[in-house]
């Protein structure tokens, strides 16, 4: 079991901060999602987290021990990121053994059987792999490799609706077999919605939120009906967002609602998904509270 | 108003096959869903439309010319790949003024609208955007460019569900002000079924189905009831794929059903959407008659 810590990291690019004071801890053994609007972030983070990239303050601490030039502590982590960092003439079953070297505890017991799932060929060069075969292989090594922290940046780009789902099913089943942290950064959201116990989420370069799905859900409604007395009843409530159909209006509240208010017979309150409240909290304009 | 043909093209590397005598017409000012598994080899069919490789055999034909080493004809196409191929240190504003010279129509105040409307900084280089941002400036030149035939090879990929939504609302604008062809190959079929006319489906490098959406959709049928009495009225129909749900059956037919068949009152028959035809069209098993 293996704890990360963010203390306020900070990240810019000459003028222009990509991230401001993070501070968060990872949990053992949790699924967390990692979400956030295009260019809020989250892979900066991620290699941040690996040391790839330097931050520019602040300090990531892997089981207390600060994460720079300490290959113990980071081969505690793995990172799957969007960047392809093998040799482009590698074949895949020698990028197994190169991951072994690094990850001693590489089962390629699982990634032969992955492989075969997922009807990769183990002789092909990784150069001729298609675009979604190159994010298959990397999400092959992020389950076989034995770190306690896996971080998943897009695991699913480019994966066809089969693949998709093949691989969220051998995520939950290698999580089970063996209980480790995963971040799960992705778009897709509806789709990983019942897999994540925690999200984080990232609105230019700030941690906005840090809570378990369940209680982000608990706490997100849909207050639909005629727009004059939808607006009525939630004058003063936390709306992130709303749709409009001709006269009806749905506004979404983030947050409790009040008791006290009287609900009209023409309005109903409903909960709404994950993907939904996202979209409404990473919209420019709302703020969460 | 550009004519694309294909004539039995071919591709092969090394050993392996990649695609099977391939022939179909593009028609003027249609959007195309081209669609196919990981692998499916959607990618290196594109690539020899547009003469970035060559067929093994076959030919492309642009408006009755041949495609190669014919840049009067490959000006009439614009192919936005996930290739990353312009240098890293150029900036925005750069990439578009490069792609002018190639496509002298380029429309800067679309590209111009459209950077403003997808939250991209014109002076960063291209290095400094992050994964979805680099897909978000290819679909603007995409989009911008004055080609007959645009070719989107995963527009959205990396891109958030908000990114995703505007793409689509300003390709359909696009579209209307200036109907042009567009093939777009995606694996977020549910979310383009909307807009596609005609659908490409390519299985293990052979064209399997190439009719409107429409027609695609009429025939398509879910059979639904209890397992006995779904496979009796099945039973020589073209099966394509099943869900099962505790004694509960889905058979999925494609084709035309047999009108005397007697439907039990226990059995049900309802359309099935594009995704869900597509999965199981693609499924290992099934095969399209």
């Amino acid at each position: 079991m293996t704890e990360v810590t963010l203390n306020q990291i900070s990240k810019t690019f000459g003028k222009q901060t990509v991230l401001k004071e993070i501070s968060f801890q990872l949990k053992p053994n949790t699924i967390y999602g990692l979400l956030g609007r295009n260019g809020a972030g989250k892979s900066t983070l991620l290699n941040i987290l690996t040391n790839r990239i330097p931050a520019s303050s602040g300090e990531v601490q892997i089981d207390g021990q600060s994460n720079i030039n300490n290959d113990a502590a980071l081969g505690k982590i793995y990172l799957m990121s969007e960047q392809n960092l093998y040799p482009s003439r590698m074949k895949v079953f020698q990028i197994f053994r190169q991951t072994a070297l690094f990850y001693p505890g590489f089962d390629f017991e699982l990634a032969h059987q992955l492989t075969a799932k997922f009807g990769l060929n183990e002789n092909l060069r990784f150069s001729r792999l298609s675009t979604g075969y190159h994010s298959i292989l990397k999400d092959i090594i992020a389950l076989s490799v034995d770190a306690d922290v896996v971080l998943l940046d897009e695991p699913t780009l480019g994966l066809d609706a089969n693949h998709r789902e093949l691989f969220y099913q051998e995520l939950m089943e290698t999580y089970a077999d063996r209980p480790r942290t995963f971040v799960i950064s992705t778009h897709l959201i509806e789709e990983i919605a019942g897999l994540i116990e925690n999200v984080l989420l990232i609105k230019d370069g700030n941690l906005v939120l840090n809570d378990s799905t369940e209680n982000l859900l608990a706490r997100s409604y849909a207050v639909t009906g005629p727009e004059k007395q939808v607006q009525e009843y939630t004058k003063g409530l936390n709306v992130i967002g709303h749709d409009s159909l001709g006269k009806l209006r749905s506004d979404y509240v983030f947050g409790k609602l009040d008791d006290e208010r009287i609900l009209p017979d023409t309005v109903s309150v409903d909960g709404i998904d994950l993907k939904k409240l996202f979209i409404n909290l990473t919209n420019r304009e709302s703020e969460v509270h």
